[in-house]
């Protein structure tokens, strides 16, 4: 973990960031390997360029103290932003995430401060480390088993619902983990809502079915999206669109291109298939120990594309009151190129 | 739901807001009996002075435009905030919840707004109307019937986690609802953590169980705790101090008298028992649609108590590897004093 405190450093010192509030408990997990959830109630890993980071925490939640940072408790009776005022000075890095109530106490208390949202921690989380990479690995490799379950528990009578819970099931058997997002299943129609909940709509003879679901290996987040067919293929051409969409976005992937690239490769696919409106969402996210982090593969996202970066290349086309296609893969950026993550088939639709 | 608007722009207009900046899913659900979770994508309810509400919504999220509000669509090539920003001006209330970058890239836009971090809504929402009244009645009967299968479901033998299991069952089957947080099982000197998260202890003869557990009805939470014994009582003399100091807290309820009264009131039992340094935490907190809301019940807070308010009255005494007692019941403000919503017996203790 030293290694992460230390690229944070550095790069504090080339954005000229005297500190850095860090709040999202995913985050003080990366720097730690501490787990908090503290609701309500501050929490705040302060690093500064100098002297040790300090860890803010209502002294509600059991710490033994430790050599690497220094510990401020408080409690229920002390308003945490005035416990964290004295620490702050000059160009202050601020957690996106940190609830805005603390953020405009703390403005309120010390308009000499520069708050930025710019945010180096999100930069530093975005490349994954060897041990993070092999979590990773590990995540989709489990997420790719329960698929493979999941093929022989989509059967004919079946509802949205208790496919869901079957899977829930499936997750904790085979990969000792809960979902790590609520799972989608959404039959026919249902799959033109990207964010469908599953409903008690049964499954019956040539529907399609879409299945959007991920595990957790040591915190890490698995994501993939496979979509079905039951007995024949109601929708081929859309499903081999998205799958060329889906293996043009992989192929896109390289150090140095732009995540505006991957979906500009992604989605030229669909709208050359004439598809293009029915694509209403961004090409893929940042995966880690948040299911969504930064970076947006998206249209307008003209960062560039680092080795150790790992996301997600989801394309999509929803057809209104019809059906949708999604397939879903997660990608680890390398020198060279990419390592899908996924090894679940896509060319096998039809059950 | 016409009538929490009315509520709302009458308290703006007392306090001089020219709009008001929604976020949190259940306030946004409080005021439009919809439900969103859009997670890292913007989603913003905004109530102004004049014209109507505007809702803020990804296009990703289907809704049918509808008549008490304006419906504004952006996609994840749009910047929230950007398609935000013409529709605001002079005094701002921002949700305390709303994330920090989006508050800081609209501060950037729009320095000459006023941001304020004073929220009417926590207010308005604070005060339960008739129909909310019923329903935390019913989420509190409901974690009744719970409790009181949770009683037959202590057996020595059992560890945390297979408990905290069956209580999910529990909760699904009697009450048809998730827990509304994750259920608290203590056993021993695990209940020294009024946080503690259910572990593979194993239950045996003269432990005191920590069992802290609610349910939704209708959307709106329950909260309980109770504190029980196996075969005899442990703890005898901290039991009943902190049985006396619920019954004092509960006591103090009223309108007109602060929170900090309240806390006052739990605390001093306890102090004057002797026990002082070991109730840690606040007395209570608000709650309603989420599990936790403001008003806390603490010793700072001299907000004064309304008719229709409802909160937790929940002392503790947690000593250091040795083990806690909290015993929790959810209160709701009349005009002459409260109703206790929980009915699960407090005298009862040993099983």
């Amino acid at each position: 973990m030293e290694d992460r405190w230390t690229r944070l450093r550095q790069r504090m010192k080339k954005e000229g960031l005297d500190g850095c509030i860090i709040s999202h408990p995913a985050a003080i997990r990366y720097f730690t390997g501490l787990s908090f959830s503290c609701g309500e109630r501050m929490i705040v890993l302060l690093v500064r360029q100098k002297g040790q980071p300090v860890l803010f925490l209502n002294e509600l939640f059991p710490l033994t103290p430790r050599p690497d940072f220094q510990l401020v408790r408080f409690n229920d009776t002390e308003d945490g932003v005035a416990v964290l005022d004295p620490f702050l000075s000059g160009t202050v890095a601020v957690d996106p995430l940190w609830p805005a109530g603390f953020v405009l106490r703390l403005m309120k208390r010390r308009p000499d401060l520069t708050l930025s949202e710019e945010n180096p921690v999100d930069k530093i989380r975005a490349i994954k480390d060897e041990q993070e990479q092999q979590k990773m690995r590990q995540a989709s490799l489990n997420n790719d088993a329960v698929m493979a379950r999941v093929r022989q528990l989509i059967q004919i009578g079946k509802t949205e619902k208790q496919l869901e819970q079957e899977i829930r099931q499936a997750f904790q058997q085979i990969a000792h983990s809960e979902p790590s997002f609520e799972t989608i299943v959404a039959f026919a129609e249902n799959g033109a809502d990207p964010h469908a909940t599953p409903s008690d709509k049964v499954l019956k003879e040539g529907m399609s079915v879409i299945i959007d679901m991920g595990c957790r290996f040591e915190d890490y987040c698995s994501d993939m999206t496979r979509t079905f067919f039951v007995g024949h293929m109601s929708m081929p051409q859309v499903y081999q669109t998205v799958l060329r969409a889906n293996l043009a976005g992989i192929a896109a992937v390289r150090p140095g291109v732009r995540f505006c690239d991957i979906d500009r490769a992604c989605r030229q696919v669909i709208e050359e298939a004439g598809y293009g409106p029915y694509f209403t969402h961004r090409t893929g996210h940042g995966i880690g120990l948040n299911v969504h982090e930064p970076f947006d593969v998206s249209a307008v996202n003209e960062t560039q594309v680092e080795a150790g970066m790992c996301f997600s290349i989801e394309p999509g086309i929803y057809l209104p009151a019809v059906g949708g296609v999604r397939i879903e893969d997660l990608v680890l950026v390398t020198e060279q190129g990419c390592e899908v993550l996924n090894h679940d088939p896509k060319d096998q639709p039809v059950l």
